[in-house]
């Protein structure tokens, strides 16, 4: 039985949106990420999305409004919605969806990160 | 969209070892929970658990190891794995499991708590 420490996990990356895997449960898996500056508008359509930010500030764009969510703080992104994080500075933040969901979504980007890399 | 603060909802209530559900991601819920002293063996025979400690610490007892975890850490029970988690002072944690799963596994209890509660 291991534990999971975040800051350890966090201590082993420096990309920018680029979720790590740290554990799965059932077929769901707990990223980190380290995120700054503008992601990409994406939707994942076949599920939801957790986001909970473990240190400093973030925000997510919706089509019809703009939350802002800091340390202590989650959301659950609907399936189907089209979101597009932001973070003035960087911030740390945990994501739990599906094993073999992509970062960018139903997106090809730039930005689409390496699926099911763990740290 | 909702964002949820953590310390707002622990401001809600105050028994010991009765998860809240404050948030669903497709079929899987997050839970809060404040917890102090021993809880009871048991098990859940379908599904994983996580544990994840937001503030203070806590320890989990397996058959033949125990786990100590702090805020800021979070941990993987395998489905079918006995354990009992307990803490001496209270601390604050986030349960994610799926929909339906009772506190106390297999094992009917008084600190089996009311299922599916929302705050």
């Amino acid at each position: 039985m291991k534990k999971i420490n975040f800051l350890s996990k966090f201590n082993k990356f420096n990309d920018k949106w680029s979720p790590k895997v740290i554990a799965e449960m059932n077929d769901y898996q707990f990223k980190l990420a380290k995120i700054e500056n503008k992601f990409i508008w994406h939707c994942h359509e076949n599920t939801d999305e957790v986001f909970v930010v473990l240190e400093g500030k973030m925000g997510i764009e919706f089509e019809d409004e703009t939350v802002e969510l800091e340390a202590g703080e989650m959301i659950v992104v609907p399936k189907g919605k089209k979101h597009k994080p932001f973070s003035e500075k960087e911030a740390k933040i945990m994501l739990v969806e599906p094993r073999g969901v992509l970062n960018t979504g139903e997106v090809e980007s730039e930005l689409t990160a390496e699926n099911d890399e763990w740290i």
